[in-house]
């Protein structure tokens, strides 16, 4: 039998700054661009979480959607809404939280909270111009 | 040479209600929470269907979208739109319209319509924030 | 001055039928078609809010719009998300709830939780293509 | 004859914070909850923008797009595009950037940029779900 | 009693292009840039056509959506729907199909299939970025 | 480890017509009908531009979403938007602009400005209705 995905999708409004503290001034400037003010700024991200598995006969469910919306909570949205991404989260420590990094880190986050015999992948909309998918 | 993807969306208005008869109503109650209301409660779906295949390269089309149209009219968004999936539409006799379950049927009621060597996948929004696909 | 507006949106997925008691069945399915399905069918209302009034110098809100959420989720989405509105919301005993009478009871029932300085403006999607406002 | 308006959409990414330092700490964050953290938090911001006039018979424009938006774009995204809108713009030194009081500002900006026989009209949403207007 | 306003929502693709034949080539192109390109060029037009009127007690509407939506698809849709508005539209011989224009002209096409004793307004979205409304 | 996708979105407006000048014009009309206007109509394109690969571990970037910008700009848009794909655009002489087509054009125009060792996923909206994407 084929497998099912089923998708749930959360917000989250942080700021962030793109900056490498490896580089020079002049370097981040120019890679990262406007990214890289000093003072930061800030996206509306948008999160689809999907995970993928067997049809449960039983419910009709691949997981229950308000577990998933609980796990998405308390592990991301809670955690990153409302913060600076760069100073109020951990995650970031040692780690550019480009669009990238969020979506990888987010997986990790979310893998152990998600049965190992389902899928898992993360995307996340910095922007509606600007998206990122992990796994690929 | 690669294959080419198209998708058509359409949409259709149903009531529905999660209930399995071999529980207890308090193990209904339990599992589906306020998707077991027993007067049901309802969505806009937005149903995508994707016909995946060659373009062929007198037409430059995968599948015609206007019978891709037609397919969908006649064999889902006819049977079930301004309906109660669980009293009006035949499908749902012996399965609960969990979004997986709504997406998987659809797949194997448009499966014979279209060409068996294209691919088809079926994506189906029961709200903004809950999406489901079959096969994922 | 001029005055300033803040918009809240919503949702919440319902069960309806158009029918007036009052004609016969015949009159019913002439003018309602396929909305008088006896069975119900359903949508994902999108409700907006807007406020209405001075922006205050102190907070810079014209409401706080924690308080407008919650006002909302109290008198609107907790009484109507995930139920019939026929069967299980008295709101509609003798209201057919067509979008503009469900916009119009919900100004009714909002109105008096805002400031009376205020105004107060409802927007209602019943679906991407069917939208109404009271008052207009 | 009839008013005809045009609106230009754009879109900016800033930082911000909710603060009103004649304020104690507690009463900030009561007032303001998790939009008072002292790190920022940020939004994709949209902006729309109306212009209210006659259409020129000439040139069936009430006014030019191309002159509209570059009007924004020099003197609103350019200065508030990933910028932290408390500490890197000047127009929120005294002035505390809620929704509503950005809305207002724009408005003041860009009103002597465009005729005076137009009217001009401000919509941002902060969020999908938090929108404002100015003037109502 | 106030008044309810019910928008329709409906689409049509067209080609056309911006031209002031009593113009010279050279202030064609300086007035309408790209869009004076001379082989065209096209848009996925999004019309909402909203009427305005009091709920009538009996049905709970203020126009049928049905009746509504067929005036649309016989006035506008089915005349400008993948057609090219400066050759295939009569409406257009004598008047420079700007989304000014063009929403104007609905307005006028469609003011007399409407009560009199209702408001009749026009949004037309040329792009996600251009928006214009008749009357204003 | 996995790999990481980043997909940037733009958009262009373009006229088209559906022809092959091959077939009898009752063939194409029989084929395309409504799309085979003799005149052209039109649709504003939504690109959608995949680009899959390894993070970066200095900059956090799978590709710079800035130069991905420019790519698109300079071999898509600028070449496509406000333009008669059939008669402006070159790429379209001896090749039906299908979405289809178009997608998989704009795939071979894109492919070898992007490293090989990354791959690309083009996927093209003509209407919200109708998304093609290639390879598959």
């Amino acid at each position: 039998m084929s497998k099912t995905a089923i998708t749930r999708r959360a917000t989250f409004n942080s700021a962030h700054r793109l900056h490498n503290n490896q580089w020079s001034d002049e370097k981040n400037e120019l890679v990262y661009g406007k990214c890289n003010n000093p003072n930061f700024h800030g996206h509306n991200y948008v999160l689809e979480v999907k995970v993928i598995g067997e049809i449960d006969p039983e419910t009709g469910y691949v997981i229950d959607a308000k577990i998933l919306k609980d796990i998405i909570k308390s592990q991301v949205t809670d955690r990153y809404d409302h913060k600076n991404l760069n100073l109020d989260v951990s995650d970031f420590k040692n780690l550019i939280p480009t669009a990238e990094n969020i979506a990888k880190l987010i997986y990790e986050n979310l893998r152990s909270s998600i049965d190992q015999d389902k899928d898992l992948k993360i995307k996340l909309y910095e922007t509606e111009n600007n998206i990122v998918e992990y796994p690929a």
